[in-house]
């Protein structure tokens, strides 16, 4: 049985400073570690030094977990625990929920290594939240097709998924394609259907606005290339 | 348009002290109210102390949204945005996510009035980091039905939908049906299927383990009487 436990360590969802959306808690643990499993090397070690380890940042212990990294490359970590704890942390938000992370914590419950999440902003939770729409039965499916007739198909599939299971449906967008997509709703979705675009989350530019697919067709908006989720709930 | 906003104020999932689990952010906006939308007054009260207005709990309005509020009741809020700012606690973790909270969420982008959430603890999303399951596509399907028959049915289905769409399923129960639910799992599910039990999160008593239907049933293990995320994932 190995010593160390994996903490799993969110971070800011834009430029905020720590302290406003990481709790005392989940930084206080931060701060007394001294191996880390990281998503980017540069950008972890801006995100450390902000926490609270500045000037100890270059005496940490770094090692790289991202999508290049092969399944023998997560296996060659477990060492790390025999020594003591380990903190993982990815890019914006929540560690080891959609990133490579998640094969570190997989691989640490098959060999009895103790997993702790900690604390931290969940831009989907934040967004279905403000919502206002069906908390109580929702799916997150990650991005939508790319090619236009595919994913038209596969909002159509799932408005029809939403009305037969009263169930929210959650998508993100690569930024520079969320106006495609919110177009992409606004032609495909009945005039009903709520939809909820959560831009900006947490940062100065956050916009968060529920309305039917009517109402918005009325408007004249355009999200922008800021990070967003977007909801809907068909009735 | 109103003047005021409303925020989406979440509460520790135990009994932690706050800044443990609740950002300095989010107290910060929390400790700056003086109107609040609670679940239930006496344990709202409890927090508010805690959580940095001891000494001026009794000065604040608090108004109550529960389970029994009526529409009307929902509605009759509306005129406290006029005044300005309005906070929302609900019981243990996010506010308007599964609670009444949310029909009020929902009137305010109705009437045109911000909706700001706040970040804290989230019970469903720490348990999915930790489990180490697919984060990618996942699904909340709440309660699953109480009557044994009727649930081991829905459990066949869920894990038939696991399989088809690779997607992570996510469950909670009342903490003295734990056991009840776990063992149902147990008889239910095929020996390869990934199930994660994450009980107490965020307290001392958290305990977190995913491992196959298979591995589960060689040992003797029981969940007891508290708060217990189920997920799982078939293959």
């Amino acid at each position: 049985m190995s010593k160390g436990r994996l903490y799993l360590i969110p971070s800011p969802l834009g430029d905020n400073a720590p302290e406003e959306v990481i709790p005392a808690g989940t930084l206080q643990i931060l701060r007394s570690l001294e191996v880390f499993v990281v998503e980017e090397l540069r950008s972890a070690r801006r995100y450390l030094s902000k926490a609270g380890l500045k000037g100890h940042v270059e005496s940490l212990e770094l090692h790289e977990l991202n999508e290049h990294s092969t399944p023998e490359d997560v296996q060659a970590l477990l060492p790390l625990f025999d020594k003591g704890d380990v903190g993982l942390v990815t890019e914006a938000g929540l560690p080891a929920v959609a990133d490579p992370g998640a094969s570190l914590a997989a691989l640490c419950h098959e060999a009895g290594i103790e997993v702790v999440p900690l604390v931290g902003p969940s831009s989907l939770m934040l967004a279905l939240m403000a919502s206002g729409l069906n908390g109580q039965s929702f799916a997150f499916r990650g991005y939508l097709p790319a090619k236009t007739e595919e994913r038209r198909a596969a909002i159509r599939r799932v408005e029809k998924d939403s009305a037969t299971f009263k169930q929210t449906q959650i998508f993100i967008e690569t930024p520079y394609r969320n106006d495609a997509l919110f177009s992409d709703f606004l032609s495909v979705l009945s005039p009903g259907t709520l939809l909820c675009t959560a831009a900006g989350i947490t940062t100065p530019d956050e916009r968060i606005r529920t309305a039917t697919v009517a109402q918005w067709r009325r408007q004249k908006t355009s999200i922008g290339k800021i990070p967003c989720v977007f909801l809907i709930l068909a009735r």
